[in-house]
C-alpha cells in the first residue's frame, strides 16, 4: 500500500490526495487526448478549458466581481514585491506597507529597490507577533500593501486594514489564499503563490481590478506587464501548464468540500485543536503569536528547551507527523495546517503534543 | 488500455513515455516519504537531491564546464528576453542580435525596451528561410545574442556564430536545448525553456559563465538577478518543483538513450525521414527552411492549397498524428520532433506524407 504522511509542511505543502489521484489516474492520456496534460499545446482547446475552469472555478468560490482580471503567472509571490511597484506605483509616487512579518518586511525591500516607500506599520520590534495597534497612513500613496497572513510569525489579518479613501488596497495572501470567504471587493489586487493552499509551486495567483490594470506604463518588459498579462488570459507566452492544471484540480475539491465557508469551518476546527494543546500545557508549549493574531493557517509554538524542540521533531516524526520544524527565524516548533491538512490530522498532532508533554513535561 | 499519439506539438511538446510512467508511479509517496514532490519543502534533503541531481546529469551530458552555473528560472525564455540585458549589459552600452526569426525578433523587442540594441544581421526581408549570409558585428558590443533554432521557422544553427574578440556569445537554445551536442565553452549564457526537449513548462534552464555572473548589476529585484538565484542554486524563493523533478527524470532518460551524441544521431534519423518525404514529393511537399538552414527540430512545409492542408491536418489526427497545424505567421504545417519522439513516430509521419500525397497528389 502506498505510505502517506499527516503534512505539516509550509509551503510546498499538502495537496488533497483525490486531487493527486486524478492527477496520477490521467497522466498518460488527458481527457482522451492520448497525452498527458503536460504534452499539449497551452492554446489548444483542452488546456483552454483547463485554465477558463480554473479562473472560473475560483471567481465562483471566492465571488469575483466582473470588473477584475484572474492571472497565472510565474515567479512567485517574490516577483510580485517588484510588479507590483512596477505597475501601480507612477514614477514619483510612493506606496504605503504595514510590516507584519518577514514577508511583508521582504515586499518592503524589494518594493525601495523601485522607488519611494513608506511603512505604514511595522511589529517588528515587539518581535512580530501581534497586528499594528494603529496605521499611519499617507492619503496620497498609490496604495497599501498587507501581507494577510505571515507564514514564518504565524499573524494573520480576519478583517482588512482600511486605507484612505481612494488608496488602493494591495495584499499578499500567498498563506492564507482560499482558506477562507473574503470581500474581493475591498481590494485593488490579490496575490498569492499557489504553494500553500492552491497547488504546487511554479504559480502565482493575481487577481486584479481593472481600474488598476489601466495603470499599466507603457513599454515594461513583457512578463513584468500586468495588462498583457491580463489581456492575453495568462496565455502571452507559455504559462506553466501543469501547476494551473494542478490548481484547477485543487479547486474542484474545495468546490466539493463545500466552498470557502465550509473551508474557513473546518480549518478553524483544526487550528482550535492545536491552539486547545498548546493552551492546555500549562505553558509547556508557548505559542508565538497574540491570541487576538493567531493565524488559522500557520501556528508557530516552542517548547521549553532546544533539546525537547529537537526531540519533538524526532518523535512526532515517527509518528508520520511531518514538517514541524519551525523556521530558523523563530525556532521551535511550526505547525502549517493549510486547506490539505484533514481535521485527523491536526487531531493527531494534538494527541501527540499531550502525549510528548505527558513523557516530557 | 492507455490511449497514446504521436505527438509533434511545437511545445509544450511529448515527454518520453517512461518518464511519465514514473512520474505516475511515484506521484503519491516520492521515494518512501509518505508525500508527493509536489508536497516536499525545496528546502528538503529528498528536494535538494532533486535538483542536486538534475543539474549534475546536465553538465554531465552537455559537458558544462566547473566555471559555469546552471540555474533553473521562471517566466519562460521570455523573462530572459529581459534579463539578459538587464544583467548583462551595463548601462550605456549596446548589445548585438541576430534576427533569424520570431523569436530572435521578439528578444530584441524586448532587449530594445531597456537599452541600446543593435541587429547585427536580419533575415525577415528573405522571409525568415536561412542563415544570414554575414555579419554586422560590433566589436564593443555588450554581448552577442542569436537563437539557435527558431522553433516557428525551422530555421536551425548548426555552427555558432563567432563574435568578435571579447563579446560575450549569448544563445536561446529553447527549441534545441540537448538535442545534440554543442561545446558549452564558446558561450558566455545559455538559456531554455524547458517545454521543447527538456521537461514540462513552466522551468527556464540558464547556463551562465561565472564572469558573466560578476556582471550583475547592485540592486535588481531578486527574481531577475542572476548572482542571486546563481548563488542561492535557484533556491532563493520556492522553486517550480515539480518542473524541476521533471526536467531531471528527462535528463536521465537522455542519459539512458546515450547520451547527446546518439540523441542527435536519432534526431537526425528522423529529420531525414520528413524532408525526405518533402524532396521526394516533387514539390507537393514544399518545406520553409532553405536546405542548409534546415532544423532537425521543427519542420515547416506547405501543400499545394490551403484546402489541402486543412485535410491533411484532419486526416493526419484520425491516424494519430497529432499537433501538426503550422503557426499561423508560416501557415501550413510544422512536424516538431523533440528528443521525446521515437524514430517510429516519424516513420509514421513520412508513410503518412507518402499515402496522402498518392491520394490528394
Amino acid at each position: 500500500m502506498t505510505k502517506r504522511v499527516f503534512n505539516f509542511n509550509p509551503g510546498p505543502a499538502a495537496l488533497p490526495l483525490e486531487v493527486l489521484e486524478q492527477a496520477q489516474a490521467e497522466m498518460l492520456d488527458f481527457k482522451g487526448t492520448g497525452m498527458s496534460v503536460m504534452e499539449i499545446s497551452h492554446r489548444s482547446k483542452e488546456f483552454e478549458s483547463v485554465i477558463q475552469t480554473a479562473e472560473a472555478d475560483l471567481r465562483e468560490l471566492m465571488g469575483i466581481p466582473a470588473n477584475y482580471k484572474v492571472m497565472f503567472l510565474q515567479g512567485g509571490a517574490h516577483l510580485q514585491f517588484s510588479m507590483i511597484p512596477m505597475n501601480l506605483r507612477a514614477a514619483g509616487a510612493s506606496a504605503d506597507y504595514i510590516v507584519t512579518g518577514t514577508w511583508s518586511k521582504t515586499a518592503v525591500k524589494e518594493a525601495k529597490k523601485l522607488g519611494a516607500t513608506r511603512v505604514a506599520a511595522n511589529t517588528e520590534a515587539d518581535g512580530f507577533k501581534g497586528l499594528p495597534a494603529s496605521l499611519d497612513l499617507d492619503p496620497k500613496a498609490a496604495y497599501l500593501h498587507f501581507t494577510s497572513n505571515e507564514t514564518i510569525h504565524g499573524v494573520e489579518f480576519f478583517k482588512e486594514p482600511v486605507p484612505p479613501a481612494g488608496v488602493p488596497l494591495v495584499c499578499d495572501s500567498s498563506s492564507d489564499f482560499i482558506s477562507h470567504p473574503i470581500d474581493v471587493s475591498k481590494y485593488a489586487l490579490i496575490y498569492a503563490g499557489a504553494q500553500k493552499n492552491a497547488g504546487p509551486s511554479g504559480v502565482t495567483i493575481v487577481i486584479e481590478r481593472d481600474d488598476m490594470i489601466e495603470r499599466t506604463p507603457e513599454n515594461l518588459p513583457v512578463m513584468l506587464d500586468y495588462k498583457i498579462m491580463a489581456t492575453s488570459g495568462s496565455l502571452h507566452n507559455t504559462p506553466p501548464c501543469w501547476s494551473i492544471y494542478m490548481v484547477g484540480l485543487v479547486l474542484q475539491w474545495v468546490k466539493k468540500m463545500g466552498g470557502l465557508t465550509a473551508i474557513e469551518k473546518t480549518n478553524r476546527t483544526k487550528a482550535e485543536l492545536i491552539y486547545n494543546a498548546i493552551d492546555n500545557s500549562g505553558g509547556f508549549y508557548r505559542g508565538h503569536a497574540l491570541p487576538d493574531a493567531r493565524s488559522i493557517m500557520n501556528i508557530p509554538f516552542r517548547l521549553p528547551s532546544e533539546e525537547l524542540e529537537d526531540a519533538f521533531v524526532k518523535e512526532a516524526k515517527k509518528n508520520d507527523l511531518i514538517g514541524l520544524k519551525g523556521h530558523r527565524s523563530v525556532g521551535g516548533m511550526r505547525a502549517s495546517i493549510y486547506n490539505a491538512m484533514t481535521v485527523e490530522g491536526a487531531q493527531a498532532l494534538a494527541n501527540f503534543m499531550a502525549e510528548f508533554q505527558k513523557k516530557n513535561g
